[in-house]
């Protein structure tokens, strides 16, 4: 298999062949698909998110994590715009005391003098021990590590958003985000873990634009490794989501269902995900003539949901969220951009093999 | 009182309120208006400055600095271009051993989805524990400030410029200019104090477009806390110091006069201040029938000057100010932007209560 | 003898008063020229260049050089757009452990207010302890060198590169790659020094358009200082090497020798230096009618060479470099470009005095 002739279906179960050229004695090496996480490689993430969180807290916990990795050094190869991804995977490097670089403005590159991006990249893994990569063509990041694979001294690549199709660590940030919060052992300080499927029971609506939104299709596959969830998706008839997204759902036996009325879906809900319009994707305005509005979700209608709902969104956000809720203690989206650092710094620690590092510390730090 | 009601006065005198709600525990916690700083305050700075700098002139007084708030990260969000103020606060994050990323060019920022500049703030301050703002707007880092408030992790912002009205970081750097100057006691290594009010009995000339340098005018807010001083005012006729200003000084009970001849003011000076054309702000290009550099300082006007002269200019400089002056021992333009790191570092340290360690750290390394 | 006389000629042997000029207690203290290197310098550069790269492997190691120069804030100022040599100095840079910041973009900068560029990196130097500056103005580094020597607190000059002519740490890291791969013992880690002359009797290829390339020119005038091997020069009739290079091999006794036909010469070379055609200095596209690839070097020509072949290429590279050569052991181009990182670090080392603590480690480290 060439690596020219992969498909990138960000919904394809991985081949064994695919998942195995980005790992190494056994273990991921590179981040690229969401496909690579099953609900062991979730847990496995989201706990040692949880404790670097929590070792965070103090100074001394700070010197720690900075002391991990301050010798390897990372470069954020960002060519699709994106800040708060951008800052959110360099505070994850600051966190873990990895100096960073960044090239984010591919005009100011040697590219005009006719290099390849292959030959640019190759170049740039010369000076470092890991490349963030964001890319606007799908598959790019993949083949990067394939190449990268062939040489003597092959690095690292963390996949920060590909074209339309993956954005692996959005996933896994949401993944924790509702983890966190419907798994009161997660937060334990002496025993972070699961118990048994924390989804079990649970409701979960997506509304907006699922038709168009990489968040909710990723989140989607992964909660289908757990399954045992109810979901709701709730949009305009036009932005539904995907058949394949519905076809894979069934397959795992994910049961999931249709509404058009927010209002009366909210209060059975556990975890609201809300979504903006992408209309960026539009062929020629269509979305124009859609309601969204009438799709979102208000400080009135919060009021006779449980207590402990969940409200996520991936942000930015527009009117399809009250501002009003910004301070409302069901309210999560902020906390979801916060997770996210954590998550991340999860990921570069785990690449570098420091995770059990972490344990240790952790178990000696709080066990006591 | 909502925060869109307040008025962005540069010279009113603060409110009680105003004020309380830029502290937290009775403390500074957003630095935002030079209105901030009374004489204690002020003093509390400069000394905490002159600390900094003379600890930081060995290795191990480096290493110990760096070790103080390396567990904290700074958001360098300047949506207003400014090289040298940028880098002035990310040099004095680097001596404190902060972290810092920054944002600077708004439109790779995620705004371009529709989101709204509180938002984007907001979602920043997830990631990081200060943020330094330098911003277009009049008032809006304080709308943020009282913004972040209201939230369950707020942050301190500290005002790195807003628009034509305040930039406290700068008013101070000149205090501290003058200070280090005047004040014998103040680069005592063994009590960096003031002795009663270092100002009593001196001059000091502002030079130039006095209507519209912003610096000469919250210089002279700070000035008139302490009173005592002979201030006087060369400038051509449509360039003088505004009414309100001179109003403020008079009823501080400050000696102010005004003058056309710099060449013989300057002989009975302190310290003068010298500053560009602000042509920037005119409406129809109405500078330039002025004769700006009629009031220019010269290497043989400074011939006949007091031996202790103390040259000032904000710059960046034009003609007004002699390049045949670099190498005098009485221009301090170079060591002003240098004490602006030194400053930027204090009021960091203090936001983050690391002063009283400073002070304990300087009296064990100096004292004995 | 003013700043503003000198003349800018890559190839003229230093004067002693230049060289002087950029000197401090007769050690270097601004690194400008390739001319500055003789060839106990270049010999002293590259063994600590080694040294940090084999330090470097461990993590105690990583530690040992990151303490060395944290105390010391480096200005990468960067006004040539230069991805890879920007880079390479950064990672050179946090290697050492120096903080460092950037200015990139003249735009943002005030000199839109009027500044001279001068006043601007005398501000620049307030904040910092070292200048790495590229720039395309022919000798702005050298002039910028002298002006801060006359001022009371001088920091070095480090040129990333001059407009076309001064690039010295390209030219040094070429060394390094040279000797790395001719001379056994530099990768001795007891001792890692030069036996004799490592060029004696080798042959060396320049390929390419060496009429307008920096390094090759550069690259020859260090040789030179060695002599001992043959240089062979293929390239169009066009674009041979310029008649003072010629002359100044001559002058210093160099064996040279011309040659159109690559496919020959290969094969009795040690080192082949392939180089892209500088067509960005057409004046009216003259380049076009050149059969540029005919000098191209493919798979199929590294047959029937030397086993020990030193390929090399500043890159970026076009079809001149068969991109299949990239997996083979002769290709040492990957090599070249981290050479740089550690040839960079070395600089940096040196102009902080700190080379001498760097040996002491390294023999306590390997020589037991």
């Amino acid at each position: 298999m060439t690596t020219d002739t992969v498909q990138y279906d960000p919904l394809a179960e991985p081949t064994a062949h695919r998942v195995a050229m980005l790992n190494r004695d056994d273990r991921l090496f590179h981040i690229i698909l969401a496909q690579q996480f099953d609900c062991e490689l979730i847990e496995t993430m989201c706990r040692l998110a949880e404790m670097i969180r929590n070792i965070a807290e103090s100074k001394q916990g700070n010197r720690f994590l900075r002391s991990l990795l301050s010798h390897k050094r990372a470069m954020l190869y960002f060519i699709q715009p994106s800040t708060r991804t951008f800052l959110s995977f360099a505070a994850s490097c600051q966190i873990l005391g990895v100096p960073y670089n960044e090239v984010r403005n591919p005009s100011t590159s040697s590219e005009i003098k006719g290099e390849t991006e292959e030959d640019t990249v190759h170049v740039l893994s010369q000076y470092f021990d890991l490349i963030i990569m964001r890319h606007p063509v799908e598959g790019f990041a993949e083949r990067m590590a394939y190449k990268l694979n062939s040489m003597p001294r092959p690095i690292p690549i963390l996949n920060g958003g590909s074209g339309k199709d993956q954005h692996p660590t959005q996933a896994m940030l949401d993944m924790y985000t509702l983890l966190r919060n419907f798994e009161p052992r997660l937060a334990d300080r002496a025993h972070p873990t699961l118990s048994g499927n924390p989804f079990a029971g649970k409701t979960i609506a997506f509304v907006g634009d699922l038709k168009r939104g990489r968040t909710v299709r990723s989140l989607s596959y992964l909660l289908a490794q757990y399954a045992g969830m109810r979901l709701i998706f709730v949009s305009p008839p036009e932005l539904g989501m995907g058949e394949d997204i519905i076809e894979y759902l069934d397959r795992h036996g994910v049961h999931h269902e249709k509404s058009e009325d927010l209002n009366e879906v909210i209060r059975s809900c556990d975890a609201v995900y809300m979504t903006r319009l992408q209309d960026e994707y539009d062929q020629a305005g269509e979305s124009s003539k859609i309601d969204y509005y009438k799709y979102s979700l208000t400080v009135e209608m919060v009021e006779a949901t449980k207590d402990s709902l969940v409200i996520m969104h991936p942000l930015p956000r527009r009117q399809e969220l009250d501002v009003r809720l910004d301070t409302d203690r069901r309210a999560k989206y902020w906390a979801q951009v916060r997770n996210g650092m954590w998550m991340r710094a999860a990921m570069i620690a785990y690449i570098f093999n420091v995770d059990a590092t972490i344990i240790d510390h952790y178990k000696t730090s709080y066990t006591a």
